[in-house]
């Protein structure tokens, strides 16, 4: 409501009342005021009236939305139904333009603004996670995977006759498919054992960049968030080599905002070395869907390339819900999660160490892994791991999801390639073992329950392993 | 509620009433059942209060919902935000895996089973149009060129050695960039001239073909829907050369499920020869907001083959909101839409013959084009085209979306591809002109807005054509 | 959004944007204006969009909602549950003070104004009826039969001796008690036949005021919408009675906004007599949940005494359904739905008068009626009527709801009193009969559907008329 | 879903993946089993997803949302608007029927059990808050001060000569004018002074029964919460002079049900008395929306009867707001917000104290009061009180709301009746003050701000107590 209107209320409600009304509109404008202005995740989260207030304000601002708008065009954002209507807030014509996906479309002043402001608190929040030197990035609603297609196929138009990326090998399907979609060629690094912990052989990647030849390799394509008993990349000496070499790094950062441990090494990485792109997940960082990805860089014209690469419009869902949730929690929600999850990681260690203690198995000891943790498998009379790996199963069917149950032994192919033992990251992995992470929004009684439950399926499992459970979950006491 | 429940309901109200409710409920139930049991889209459209129940059926199903589930995961599909967590209904998992794009999901049997539904209605509605003989179809979450790059990365991994892709000329940024981004080559081919109309270039195709190798050539991607005065490309041409010399044939198919000519030019493009996937806009055809893609195509595997390049899970937003609105249409609410859509181009194709008329110009006779329609505009003393484009902005600012207003004259690079008249689809059209799309959910009330304000600026335009409208928007009487 | 944060917005986005974005507020801002400056029913409806853009404002204006408020009363409206909250646009405050039920609050200037609104146009909604000198009126969240006590211990404050209520019969239960309620003494005038109609008795009107005395009578309640047989209330002649002898008149016009007959009568009843008040339903004429009735009258100063009588402050909610229906039909909206039900009405009874002709009934000849329609029903050896009810249970097993069965012989006691043949507005009408009224709302398919169930439960009943159907409903065909 | 459609479910997704649904979906029907089978406020409160669920489980049942459905009565719920039907779950049809607010009607099975589980939970709650011999309760869709008029009106019909109320005097208008217009007489028993207190003065209540005979006197209305320095009435007392003196017993209890004091009272006059109704605000104890009451009791058949006398349906509004807040809360939410407050309760009497200490004043010694709170006002040279009062103003401009200031030296006339002082509960109270209460849903913030800000204003008002202050709200710094 404008000035004229206010003035209009005196006509129904003593002035005094509309008084207070509008200081009230006007502390609501106020950080509206302060966000368009500066663009700045605000320090202290908004309540859910204020975010839609700015949502409805920014709907009106499109063109679809506009009273008396006509149109001719073949793209007019009208809804056929009101609820897909409504969860978009009205907001219909998505973000970017064919040319670019960062830029604005003119029929949608709203959804324009909204993805430029997503972008901007995007990357202070990427400072405030310890990435201070980030200098751009942008929302793509496009999952991690495919996030890191487009930064290796903006590379492959700089450096088209380069066709190698050398990966030092996690077990995680997408990021290598994603070296594949590109339509490259994985050179795949094996990690070396540290005591319990795969970490990067340093020495192959020098091997192969002499072997294939700088011009050869697209890029180096390094792991910062994985599973234990992975560490995460030797990032600075990563990018060292990446920068005496002259060779792209792009770093898979999925879900590695949340670490302090991680975001540090990110950090250190671009200071002493080269890192072209890191791409981060949205969801798993920020409580979000599945589906969209924060691709960000140290240098702003490479992230620019990047945007330019996608042809079309885009989803502005993924964005839309970065915009929402980031204005809810605020900085201080936000580092009030980072902080909560930190303590649950100490939380689940000392669980997991205490539980794998009472059945004669161990913590892994990977120090160098701040998210996720391990705890050594090793049933008796159990050959090919079938036992073992049924008790991933039987964790699953109690309602724990997201362990992940390895026991050596099997092969398994993607896109041609042979990986022996997938998912423990190794050839040659010496024990069988069970993870467990402690990810953001991760809650105390997550842990207590899972613990709970897992001596359960330990006792079962240790008791009778041999014979499997087939039958579904058991009643929980 | 299930029977015992209902049975408990008999003690507070008596059971007639009770039994009524149950019969409803049934009702209800029933065309889930069948939904459920055919996938196939419903032929009468289903009321918001079923859609909604079936969409919180299905979130009860996803882990992240279940009462007493604890993650120990680094994706459990968390919210931050209740107001995110709402507008997706609780379906936070996305679709899809890291091997596959189509398949279903452990944690999220709520969201697999839509996602599956949708695909399957996707493809009845796909029949519906009139391309009967579709065989495969997916919802990707990427607009109509990034499914086009994600079509030509799939076959790139099938023809490694081809780099060339033969695309006739279509002035739309995005269709020409996903040959870049894909890493390939565009092989150019002009369009002729045919009376007002630009239609493809057989021989020039037949020549490349010839000159480049079969070999070398990944795909030719021709366009059905396209801005007038080109027409939908020779598509049943087109794909017997493509069977002939065994090119692939991707088809730009972007807008015209909504028209049975582009849908009729399809099937008999994949019954005479090489149809090997047509991408379509989600939000052109089905008036969904912008983001979301049907890759389809008359070869099962070939389809499943692209549905397993997308590395990672993906957003569900495009699918849940196709879901919807295919459920709140039904076959005969879309059917209706499509037979409104064509009495709104005939009469937008005389209102503007009328219109071009009084002012001395004449529509431009691109009879092959089902959508798109444009007129002559011919501004004495306007060497430039200035006075001519500006046409477009007056309209612009007077609410009209959607017209271009092309003057000859203009060079446009995209990415390093000089294109004489960009915007024309030709090095040499012979008129300036205007263009207008009756569209998917155009009304008779956007005809008559569109072509009164029109009338206003040509009529401005016309008298005072040596000067050129500087301030906004006018004051409609 | 102020004009500084629009002026910020263009380092985002560019001005020619930014200005059309304004330009549509301020479309938005122009129609709100003109709804606050007037606090007229618009002549066109509005959309949704701008309906929750203005009840958002109002909420900012409740004290509730300031940012920074601290509430240290007893009432401060805070929510529990934000689902709560969100459907009620968090307006909490209620409407009213504890003196006056339409005055403002001060801690809530936004329902206040919403308040004043509703009111304002319900009373232009009424002057749209026909009944164009009403001259005050508000929405009061109780039913019509709460809303008549009140009225009558409005009265009896200012007539404490008087005691009695002359009350035309009306087979309704909640007219009947709202007397009992105010604890006052009915009078029943029974009605007379008239033709297949029962119809006022004025000469038993003059004779009880005769002998009671006038100053012994409260007031008399007539009834202007009702059940067929009976018609409406002769309003003329009561009104003019009412103004001989100085006594106090109030119209239960329940439903009967929705007819130009019943609002004529109003209308007509005022300018030739006495008319104290007169109240309708909210849900019966405007299509918003039960619990809500608008008491209005030609006196200003009455009618604000019975705002003065509601103790406490009141519910806001069926004022804020009305202020969302009014202004999302507009005047236009309204006109069409109540032209529609005339439609209806007329399609009704021509529907009405084939069936009852086919099954040897015969509509009854209610023409004063313009509502509610009534059918014959004579069953073979049905002395005591059970089977002709039956019919009633019958058709509601089939999903017809809202019909009445009559069957003379039952005697109904209400509080101390017996009605005989409860139901049919008289002691002693001479034919059973069906009824069904075409209300605001209804539908052709409501029609059609209701009489081809009626004519299957004819059949069955007249051919198996000495049976009782017992098990509920059977499978339409 | 039922049982043979997620048999089919199978079809699109692994059985296992299926059963995890299932179970999940077991988990939300035990608890909806539970509630429906026992009526009891849960002890733990359900999230929104699953009271949703319910609620769209029990609109289902409801004629108006029937698949198929016809209406051809006069009253069929249909819904003009989309989003009123939305805020209200689609139930429209109200609870009650024109006999009874509290029985079952047969259109609306899922509002009627919606209505029953609601009543039954309500007396759940207020067994929890300590009445524990209550026998019955209902919700009222009406404010607290109307619900007494029901009360009173349900007397009257059962003892028709009686025409008194006796009344403690507390200084709240909605309740005198409830006695008002249910048409009585108020015989106001003014309060006696005890130290700082004022209480209910039992000698004169005696004397007035003696003076004006039991059978002329309606009822006794005690008071139970009430604003400092008055203090709950002597309710044991009063109750056992009511049982002498078969003189029924109405308790004002409006935001009693939050505090174990004002409770144990009730209870404990239950116990030792009389006590035939007490009624309590929905807003004021359960943080919903103005507009709901619940009147309760210790004999199942006189609440009933109350029940009866609201003439015709009712809105169902309030009664669905408390369902979802008293399901959203459990038992064990409730109750710790009503710990919250008892801590509350004493964190603002040491602020308080310790404010009123610095400023010169002391606070009131009201121990009897377990909600409001008061100190001492003492400006010099403010003979008529209006620089006292101004310190209200001055708060409220400073967004705190709720206090009230009473100076002494103003008379108030209600109905006819002159209250010396009104606000102060005494004719001759011997201070000024200012009160402040400890409610449900207060927060240590809203006690620091409140604090914070007085103290402001008390410096400002003692420093220039000579000048008011007329310019509205000062900036906070």
């Amino acid at each position: 409501m404008n000035e004229v209107i206010l003035e209009l209320c005196n006509r129904l409600v003593p002035q005094a009342y509309i008084t207070q009304g509008v200081q009230a509109r006007a502390t609501h404008e106020h950080v509206i005021k302060q966000l368009i202005e500066h663009r700045k995740l605000p320090q202290e989260g908004w309540d859910d009236q204020t975010i839609e207030l700015l949502l409805n304000e920014l709907a009106v601002m499109d063109s679809n939305n506009f009273p008396g708008n006509c149109g001719v065009g073949e793209r007019e954002s009208r809804f056929a139904s009101s609820l897909v209507a409504r969860r978009h807030y009205r907001l219909g014509h998505g973000i970017g333009r064919s040319g670019d996906i960062t830029t604005v479309q003119p029929k949608a002043a709203g959804s324009s603004i909204l993805m430029k402001i997503t972008n901007s608190m995007a990357m202070d929040v990427i400072k405030l996670t310890g990435i201070k030197s980030v200098k751009n990035c942008f929302v793509v609603p496009v999952a991690t995977g495919m996030a890191l297609v487009l930064c290796m196929l903006t590379l492959k138009l700089k450096r088209p006759k380069a066709k190698y990326v050398l990966w030092p090998r996690i077990d995680q399907k997408s990021c290598f498919k994603s070296i594949i979609t590109a339509g490259l060629e994985p050179i795949i690094i094996e990690n070396v054992l540290e005591g319990d912990e795969l970490r990067t052989d340093m020495a192959a990647i020098s091997e192969k960049i002499q072997e294939l030849g700088t011009e050869s390799i697209l890029c180096i394509m390094s792991t910062n968030s994985c599973f234990a008993p992975r560490a995460p990349d030797r990032l600075e000496e990563i990018s060292t080599v990446c920068q005496e070499h002259a060779i792209p790094h792009i770093v898979n950062n999925a879900y590695g905002l949340q670490s302090t441990k991680c975001t540090h090494l990110l950090q250190q990485a671009a200071r002493v070395g080269r890192v072209d792109a890191f791409v981060q997940s949205l969801d798993k960082n920020f409580m979000v869907p599945v589906g969209g990805a924060i691709i960000a860089g140290f240098d702003k014209n490479f992230i620019n390339e990047i945007g330019k690469t996608y042809p079309g419009r885009a989803s502005a869902a993924p964005s839309v819900d970065l915009f929402i949730t980031l204005l809810s929690l605020g900085a201080s929600g936000y580092q009030q999660l980072l902080d909560q999850r930190k303590e649950m990681f100490a939380y689940l260690a000392s669980a997991l160490e205490a539980c794998a203690c009472k059945f004669g198995e161990r913590k892994l000891n990977t120090k160098n892994n701040p998210i996720s943790q391990g705890i050594t498998l090793s049933l008796p009379d159990d050959p090919n791991g079938d036992q073992t790996t049924e008790i991933g199963s039987m964790l699953f069917t109690r309602f724990v999801s997201g362990t992940r149950v390895i026991a050596p032994g099997k092969d398994t192919t993607v896109n041609g390639y042979t990986f022996k033992n997938f998912g423990s990251h190794s050839n040659m992995y010496p024990y069988a073992y069970l993870t467990a992470a402690a990810a953001i929004g991760m809650s105390k009684n997550d842990v207590d329950l899972f613990i709970n439950r897992l001596e359960k399926v330990l006792l079962k499992s240790k008791s009778c392993s041999n014979k499997l459970e087939t039958n579904g979950r058991e009643q929980e006491s």
